[in-house]
């Protein structure tokens, strides 16, 4: 029992780890945007803490773990039982744990929405973001739907947090349309720059903290002392990431452009978490480099699509997330697989194409999912709602004012070129 | 053993998180209170920790958990014991623990002081309160005092951490009078707003992650996977009052307001304070949804009666703190309660008024000997002292200024209309 | 088992926090440096977490503990080894746990390249030092070298992190020379006063919160309880450095200057590293209180030498760091060291000017070796690559736009006083 008792202390060590990463949101998403957001942006995170904790605790945890089908679960809502066996994980530890997960998917989600949504259609698309689209995934891959009866294998969330969120946060951008002033009618555009990258950065670091829970208590165990290697791997991927998008930014530009070295880091985390604990560190930092470069010319492809994305969710997060994915398909090692008991042996260990071609399924199926059922809720949104955007003249003024009566800093004078809305 | 060890693994646990709230503490109060007092709010929260921690070293243990009477402890001044016998905690590490609470009760009672007190004024409470107020409330409650005789409970500090010091932050707002330019002459107030709610948003948010240590490790103990039952409540009941705040805010003003949401969070986490582990979750959600909605119209109230709060102290944790106390002798489960060895249940499950009516004794005797106390340090000091307040000159240049020497923000320039002190 | 894994739960944790200081230096050098280069101060910190681990993982674990001679170890290169036996620390853990000192260590050397080195001289310099100047240090004293055999005592770094970072800094601030503006031709020193005090104070509590795993877990072990005391001690230390350095300061110029408090709280924390587990709590407050004196007046003689110290890490680690482990000579209890197994007394107790003389040796030849080799390689880098310093112009438009292409704050109008580059 003591081991059991072990457990659940690193699991919710975890918990509180992860929803500190909601403070790295905070900050990586104000920073990134301009100051007349600025309180908007940080008050919503607080708001989608909280409404992501109440319909978790009424739905969500039951669409994802209650007794089901294939599809869905249908049982266990509102959570009730407070009892421990001293076998496996007390449920409330249990729950908290998997409730940061659908918190960090709905804050990765707003991402989409980002300096041009009505705070309406965000509280709206927040509820039913919890309710029926990140349980749905979450299901198929971790809470015995189909996808967990192929092998599919999902560390700790790339597809099921990161690629859902993002695929939400793609959905918004097409039906918001770029910002206001950030593509010109030539076809360039402009860098409506983020305001602040202390916040940024910071953001960033709190981020790669909370990240050792969000994969290293994803091994549910203390038992072997795994998790530290979970967290070596997570961290030197984050590491290589970082240093790659840095030089690529470097040799590109001529300039080491710190947001693009600040998404490096992020993009090595993001790729490592689906095979945090398949690899070993060598393959690490190969998957968080290749990460890093990825997030690159990702970004620039969306720009030149005139995807208009804010805070950089579809490279961060989608691309990045997809690279991780198929990244454990090569690289993942069959004892580490099997040490922990589900895994499946990658395409460079003898996997053959078996394994890499269920994650190519899984991630194709879940990103559709999560795409196509954002977009449709949006577009109807759009219709009931006269619009799930605000005005041109709030745009301008920005949300702080229009949604929320008031500035985020109501002493600092307005930068004037603020006033184009660019 | 390995139980015991397990149990001071939490517990100090539970202290770096409570330590982290003074992190959280700092953004909330200089971003709720104006540019030219930013770097004197800031600094002042580490001298705090400074203060207070030496003071409980050497005397506040010893009138909280020494031998003594029904009134205070007499013993055990400045720590010297380092021995640990393999049961129960560590001293050193129930000592730590013990002092941060200490620690933020003085930081709420800061709140009062806010933008208008002099350095000197709050170093000198700073060490009486800790030194004769908190010690004393939390004897009579924790430390084997007259009401831990008579069956208070106070899971984690409802009443001897929020309530003990809102009520001195309400001593120090009657003594020091509204801020200058906060109340016109024909009776309306003016909003001198908080000048960055970005700080505001992450200092509510490091607060949250820090009262997952506040309530869950008031269980002091592993033993029964207790504690993520504690974390799950807090965390509904926060989300909660966010929610709940805010849609009052929004229905109330018509704009969703940043500031209000955010003290709505705050308000979950002081209401479920005292029956976080007394309560099962669904009420868990009705005692934050109520706190969230009461402090809306605590901040109106003492707004109309003219007791300025510049950091909402006197509602987030004396009304809602109030609230809290009362809603475990409402709602406390039997078995919950007996579970962890010293609960009485609640009005709904058969314990009658009896429970309600200590719960209510523990309230009003704590918070008045809190505030009475206070009053008299103060209103003596201010005679003593020549003032306690700066002079209108310092009060319009600001507290960085006149107290400190130099701007928190030397870069940034003044907003002209904080020129009138307003 | 169960107490191994305990262990390793305990590192583990340690190594978050840690990692966390690395948030608090980005909120104290930012905070503490002008707003012209707030993007560069803050994102090379992700970048230092990133080429840091890195390098610590291809080669720097191997110079440390590999098998090799007095001087430097030479094996076990590019961490390859998952396996944990159930003994002692799983060695993932372990290598983590190490690598954050590593990085520790290379933050405080930036503080000597702030506001005017060229980002690539402290590329190059970050990689270097992170590869023969910090593993070749705590080869000696904690790897099994030649200060080790003489039974030097560092329980967690005072000489090992702080002074070889500080002896860095202190040749880069030698060999870059004083920032644009800081000495006029009279002699007498400007303040190039730190645009955001809000940050530095919240630093420092991060800092405070990190140095809880950076002292508390290299106790290695939860056998005994032990990490309790070690957290009280560092608690009253940084307390009453904290308090001491505000009231010298106040003493001193009429004026309780926020960044001196901030940095007594340091100073308080520094200097107690080296002791925290050897010392009883009173004794713990006087090396606390004596290092928040010390660093008033060792910042006070940099200045006078025209040493610009912007982040002032040469008295905060560097003169500081020095007292702590000549303070673990004077206060060491027998019985404290020799319950953790490698402990002499101190000159109080009985260990006579021995153990006093081995921490002073260890002092001057880490401390030169630090300095000589960091010296060397800057001047050489100086000659090779045409100036490790930013042109004129350069520094008068900041290093976000010289280096990285864009500001930190694009909206924030820069303060005119900030165009003559002072």
């Amino acid at each position: 029992m003591e081991i059991a008792l072990m457990d659940n202390l690193w699991v919710i060590i975890g918990t509180f780890l992860v929803f500190l990463m909601l403070g790295g949101f905070i900050l990586l998403e104000a920073g990134s945007t301009r100051m007349k957001n600025a309180g908007h942006i940080a008050g919503k995170t607080i708001f989608t803490a909280g409404i992501g904790s109440l319909v978790f605790w009424a739905i969500g945890w039951g669409f994802i773990y209650g007794e089901g089908n294939w599809f869905i679960g249908l049982s266990d809502f509102f959570y009730g039982e407070a009892s421990f066996s001293g076998e496996g994980l007390a449920p409330a530890v249990d729950f908290m744990f998997q409730m940061m997960f659908a918190l960090v998917a709905l804050t990765v989600a707003f991402g989409g929405f980002a300096e041009r949504a009505k705070l309406s259609s965000y509280v709206i698309f927040a509820v039913l973001f919890s309710a029926v689209i990140y349980p749905v995934v979450a299901h198929w891959i971790w809470g015995g739907g189909w996808l967990a009866d192929h092998g599919k294998q999902d560390f700790a969330g790339s597809t099921v947090v990161h690629l859902t969120g993002a695929m939400a946060a793609l959905a918004a951008t097409l039906v918001l349309k770029p910002r206001m002033g950030k593509y010109n009618k030539d076809g360039s555009s402009n860098d409506l720059a983020g305001h602040n990258q202390v916040y940024t950065a910071l953001g960033v670091l709190l981020l790669w903290v909370g990240w050792f829970g969000f994969n290293g208590a994803s091994t549910f165990a203390v038992a072997d002392g795994f998790f530290g290697f979970v967290i070596l791997n997570t961290q030197v991927a984050a590491g290589a990431g970082a240093v790659a998008a840095m030089f690529v930014a470097w040799a590109l530009t001529g300039k080491a452009d710190v947001p693009t070295t600040l998404n490096g880091a992020l993009a090595g985390l993001v790729a490592i978490t689906a095979p945090a604990g398949f690899v070993e560190p060598w393959a690490a930092v190969i998957i968080g480099l290749i990460g890093g470069v990825i997030v690159v010319f990702s970004m620039k492809l969306f720009d030149k699509a005139k995807i208009d994305d804010p805070i950089f969710a579809l490279s961060v997060h989608g691309t990045v997330g997809v690279w991780g994915t198929l990244a454990n398909g090569l690289f993942a090692v069959p004892e580490f697989s099997s040490g922990i008991g589900w895994g499946l042996p990658g395409l460079f260990y003898g996997g053959g194409f078996t394994q890499l071609g269920v994650q190519i399924i899984g991630v194709v199926t879940s990103g559709l999912y999560a795409f196509v059922v954002s977009f449709i809720i949006l577009k109807v949104m759009d219709k009931v709602m006269g619009g799930i955007r605000v005005s041109e003249e709030e745009e301008i003024v920005g949300l702080d004012l229009s949604e929320h009566g008031g500035y985020g800093y109501p002493e600092n004078i307005p930068h004037p070129n603020d006033k184009k809305g660019a």
